[in-house]
């Protein structure tokens, strides 16, 4: 297992870690197999989408933002985040991704994004990689 | 693979399973691997997320209902439960954790839940493990 | 790993890919483990839910639309297609199956589908089996 220490900037950020998990699974030489990408936190996600154009990411972070609003008055949750926790689990906690000759078997546009959702913070990604029989 | 039993209490509830998923970690024995948390129904799901203050899965429930409303008018499928099935998909059918030495990885506040969302009703979930290599 | 090619027809439109996805497993002929479905594209993802009456997807479809309009004026995405984005996120861009016996374990309800947000395309979907130790 391998960490990754993530420093965020703003409340609600995507940052595109995929450089940094492909470096990971280079160096564990793994030939064939799956690389698991893990969130240790409850306001924040992983995710899979475009990393070409940014304006992708802000997008959807525009579209998350209206569909669950921070401190909505039905909140009980005394941080005044829950809007975080609910976004955390509609993206979920991790990602996993095929490995094929050391390298992520990722699509054209794919890209691995860690999703702040109450930053800003300094956080944390496991990853872990298992080898196929 | 092992098949835990739940037994959920009303329509839309959160039944924390992280010691139930801990246990069965424990006696597999795995030293290092993966373990899938499963949930073989369709208006069910498994979700990570905050476990100390359960009003946090009081506000994702509440905003979860506000977002996906009960008996929309445009829905077709005769059970009435269609809600249900748009939060399984949104949520998502297995949460995945990192093991070392027959202990779950989770962040400091994370635990698994069993997220309810057409109760009460008994219900399954399946835990596998799958060592590293 | 083995590529399955799915021809969609509409722009969001839900495929059911489980008897391909089926096949591979067998013609694999794992016993024990662990089946990974994963959808190369930003615009479309997988997941799991109910199969047996289509009604299931139609409004799981017609929900997401309300959720996530197309074209939301607030949008920079120069290709308008933002909320195909959005819906990937929310989805996933994999399941993940437990197998035994060369079969998939999945619920009496559940099928795996294809999730097309952008289309009609030609797409891709990427399984990958892992045994267990």
């Amino acid at each position: 297992m391998h960490t990754l220490t993530v420093q965020t900037h703003r409340r609600n950020e995507w940052i595109d870690i995929t450089p940094r998990v492909a470096e990971v699974v280079r160096r564990a030489g793994l030939k064939r197999g799956l690389c698991l990408v893990y969130c240790p936190h409850t306001t924040a996600a992983v995710t899979i989408n475009e990393h070409a154009d940014p304006d992708v990411a802000h997008d959807v972070l525009t579209c998350l933002a209206r569909l669950v609003p921070h401190r909505h008055p039905d909140e009980r949750h005394a941080e005044g985040n829950s809007d975080a926790h609910v976004k955390a689990s509609l993206l979920g906690a991790s990602v996993l991704v095929i490995v094929e000759g050391a390298e992520l078997v990722l699509g054209q546009w794919q890209g691995i994004f860690f999703c702040e959702f109450d930053g800003p913070r300094s956080r944390q990604v496991l990853v872990q990689t298992l080898a196929s029989a």
